[in-house]
């Protein structure tokens, strides 16, 4: 026959290399039984998003506007979650061989001997445990679980840029003063104010109360554009909620970060001392001020190279490439610099919007805004439904009525704390006051969104953060669909009423990129 | 004072949460520097393309075609290879600690058992070992080795799909005998001719030698797309071209998948059996066509509800998102279900530009056009410039200079054997012959890219396998380098002197994708 038959390999160690091609085929078959299940779980998530577009654009049309599409991803994630929680269950496969090796370290690779030959393993995270301390292995559960920083590195850069490259930044530079007030001054109020409810949760270091403040304290963008957007209000107003919504994201998280980083340095004794909040303070400034930097500084050179370049205008796809290279590389440049990626890549979006974006080509115009539009849009609607789903998928989740109850009163105290008098110290100054109207607005239109998540799923490896992650977690849900959707419902009151309020004024009269 | 102080907690069990407390800092602190690096090194990556698309634009703005873009992505590379290989050492940094545990087996997943905390470790891969069956730990290396699956799962999808998006489909469905003879015929005839070169290559199985022809006979569309479309050759050749090189991958990838199905049956004794390759027949068969199916089904569905929800129109950014993912869920669900994703994805854009593409708006025709048209710019201008890295990063290379002369051989043997008495016998039935000239140009234009990277890299366990990939970077390096830098060139010299080839002809008189 005209067979061709290879000569078996390894003729002197013929056992041994047979031995291992048995479990290298095993660790294939395993590894390719986790990537079918990967798939699988993938696909629920981006089937509930398609589910979501389809519902968003039946509201659009039939002009439902109760529901954002943000709570609609979070009620569509819910059900999932229920479905997943209580209707299925799938037996234990084997591509889960869970194995225990105590060792006294928990380093972030593991090199594993298996007869041998060495794997290479990464750290994952921690796993939670049930009440009688053994490890929950509900497979399922833990697989449809995200590793909480592709929130944080992938999921929150676009939505912030977006944010950032969106911006009216005529009416932003405008009221500049008024929104650091709010976005610094306020998150400053609002977080040390949830200190005292520290005290109802118990078991709660100083420094975890801080960061629970910290990051309630971040208003979320998304809803405040989406309705503001179609009931076209005063600008100037408009660019306050908006501008301070999107700083105080910043301050949050450079906020929580310093905070963490003040921790371990507190010599296990975890109490207050002014010098410990002094250093945490200069951390805070020097992060946020380093970070801005950075962002300002390659959104400046994004501009000058398609200044010089002008040239490049010829070849959209290049220019947009580069666009998009170059904002993704300030988030990089900052992460690994040991700043913060995300507040980088908001005053970069802010700097290309200003600077770069008259340099492009108008078809690089269209392709920048509208690939970032999709972006945020996808983005968005994965972290909402992922929120709705993690009620019920988490599986450390610490309810504590009283807690609850005191961190939801701290919230809307906070906001209020913040707002009204910083309101009325700000119309002193202001020839365009703030209306008492308006003032109740903003008051209710601080929702919490996929900052504040981003930031409490990030770690929950102690009680007080699992207590923490629920409670936020509620208040995310109460305000996005409570407040999300009666900020409408109130918008159209006040028209109606036209009080001193300033509804159906163009918003666009300038060139900018927000359309 | 007005200072707080929460209670510490755990106030029973203190000193060992506090000792808890002090390893979670630690695996923290750890993470923190590792995310750090993996942020720097993905800066590199960024940096090299921005650098390519700098440099593409002056290539493209002094007119100078003899290296192709993805030639460039190479060089740059290769250079930066060079620079992480010999230039810089780092010292073992703190990051990386190194346990060994010896088991028997090698999970998926590792729940490892830290003073009563577990923590979960995934699977990331095998690690080289160097002469001395040590484990090489330069650190450095092995942090720019992505998991082969990236490439799979993330950068190819965009790639084919764009090329099934941008296919002119009327004179693809004109030529489709022709194509499909190409496709198939050719990648078997070519692979069964690379297995005499196993022979050269010594320790091979005759599994391994038919896998090494199936990824190495698939053609890469990317520079014949990208050449041609610039000359303006007769449409038809081009669609024959074309065709041929986006099927063959998907021929290429479901042969290899299949092959590899078929090796653990083979009792270990891994010799040819009639049986055997008849089943390796069938499952080739079977995936290749469920995946077709698939790919279509999507695309129809898509098709319909654009259809049926008309008013969708309205909304070009929930439109682009619903595109999006229904075609993103064609590849999860392929995967999700066993069949192949990327085969699944091919057929899904050549569905969604026949079918869905006419039912969008004009805005979202726009939209879906230029996003994957980007995608697939950044994708595979980072596997390029990821390929001419590996060529030093990459820690197993094994150079065997007969295998290497051996495979080239084959390589253009079997492209001969492929398209010269194929193109004859097409030529019997075809009107519209292929001219010898244009046999000699579809010779030339064979080259090797993206997929057979992505095919070489999934698995380089033995030592069989590394030799192929080894083999196969070669390949692609020059293929790409000479073939591709020559290609131009070579079409002018046709052009000068015009020689029954018509060149010339406006390429695209249909509404099509393509522009």
């Amino acid at each position: 026959t005209n067979i061709q038959r290879c000569p078996p390999p390894y003729s002197k160690t013929n056992l041994k290399s047979l031995f291992r091609l048995i479990i290298q085929d095993n660790v294939k078959k395993m590894a390719e039984e986790s990537h079918r299940q990967d798939s699988a779980y993938l696909l629920i998530f981006i089937m509930l998003l398609t589910l979501t577009i389809l519902t968003i654009w039946l509201f659009k049309h039939r002009r439902f506007r109760f529901l954002h599409e943000t709570g609609l991803a979070m009620i569509y994630g819910l059900l999932v979650g229920v479905i997943l929680r209580f209707g299925i269950h799938v037996p234990q496969s084997t591509s889960d061989v869970v194995l225990e090796c105590a060792v006294n370290a928990s380093p972030a690779t593991l090199l594993v001997n298996v007869s041998g030959r060495f794997y290479e393993y990464t750290l994952k995270g921690e796993v939670s445990r049930g009440k009688d301390h053994q490890v929950q292995d509900d497979e399922m559960l833990r697989k449809v679980t995200f590793d909480p920083e592709v929130f944080f590195n992938i999921l929150l850069p676009p939505i912030i840029f977006h944010a950032g490259y969106s911006l009216k930044r005529r009416h932003f530079f405008r009221n500049i003063g008024s929104i650091l007030t709010y976005a610094f001054m306020g998150t400053v109020i609002s977080s040390n104010l949830l200190v005292v409810v520290g005290q109802l949760g118990g078991d709660f270091f100083f420094t975890d109360c801080l960061f629970f403040g910290a990051i309630v304290s971040a208003t979320d963008p998304v809803t405040v554009l989406a309705i503001f957007n179609e009931l076209k209000v005063d600008v100037d107003l408009y660019a306050l909620l908006f501008g301070e919504s999107v700083l105080n994201d910043a301050v949050a998280i450079v906020l929580s970060s310093s905070i963490v980083a003040y921790q371990p340095t507190g010599d296990n004794s975890h109490s207050f001392e002014a010098m410990a909040v002094l250093k945490s303070f200069g951390i805070f400034l020097g992060v946020f001020s380093g970070s801005f930097a950075l962002g300002m500084a390659t959104g400046v050179m994004t501009a000058l190279i398609s200044f010089y370049f002008t040239k490049l205008r010829d070849f959209p796809l290049l220019e947009t490439g580069l666009f998009f290279l170059m904002s993704w590389s300030t988030f990089l440049l900052a992460e690994a610099c040991g700043m913060t990626g995300v507040v980088a890549v908001l005053f970069c979006g802010m700097t290309q919007a200003h600077y770069t974006y008259n340099n492009l080509s108008r078809d690089s115009q269209d392709r920048t805004k509208q690939l970032f539009e999709l972006l945020n849009f996808l983005a968005e609607n994965f972290i909402f439904s992922y929120m709705g789903l993690t009620l019920f998928s988490f599986q450390s989740h610490v309810f504590n009525p009283m807690f609850i109850i005191g961190a939801f009163l701290a919230v809307f105290l906070g906001r209020a704390a913040n707002i009204y008098p910083l309101s009325f110290l700000l119309n002193l100054g202001r020839r365009n006051k703030i209306g008492m109207n308006f003032q109740h607005v903003m008051m209710f239109a601080g929702l919490r969104g996929a900052m504040t998540f981003a930031l409490s799923i990030r770690d929950t490896a102690t009680y007080a953060r699992q207590m923490m992650f629920s409670t936020t977690l509620l208040i995310v849900f109460f305000t996005v669909w409570i407040c999300g959707g009666g900020t409408t419902p109130m918008l159209s009151i006040y028209v109606t009423f036209a009080i001193s309020f300033r509804v159906g004024v163009d918003s666009d009269q300038e060139h900018s990129v927000s359309n």
